[in-house]
């Protein structure tokens, strides 16, 4: 068993308006020294190690975890998982 | 100004309703060698840089970011923002 972490960002260019409404909050509370946020997601998955490991992952952002239209990802494959 | 990352995960033994939901999801596509799935974010943030800079932002992180009952942060503060 492997741990995979997808890191999941928006690409350039894309509005993100969880990171703007997180910029607008840090500067309400006095953090003016914040001069941009922006949002990522991590999905740790526990997958049984294959030798198509990182193969089958792409398949999974590619048709369920990321949106190939507005976010990139990128997959990192971890160490074993401790059972 | 320098990037600054907010890793923010569920704490161990935190019901991640939204990771059981990518593993449903990922097992009804075939993908059944997947045997746990949790979900993070990752907030990349643009601060003027000051020697207070992990200081703050880990301030930010208590007032804002995280919620400390049921969540871990982990601040890393990256490479400096290209103008």
């Amino acid at each position: 068993m492997k741990k995979v972490y997808v890191h999941i960002t928006l690409k350039q260019g894309v509005l993100d308006p969880q990171g703007k409404a997180i910029q607008a909050s840090l500067h309400s509370l006095g953090f003016q020294e914040v001069e941009d946020a922006r949002v990522g997601k991590v999905i740790e998955l526990h997958v049984q190690d294959s030798p198509h490991l990182e193969a089958n992952v792409q398949e999974m952002c590619e048709k369920l975890l990321a949106n190939p239209v507005i976010e990139d990802y990128r997959i990192e494959v971890g160490e074993a998982v401790r059972s």
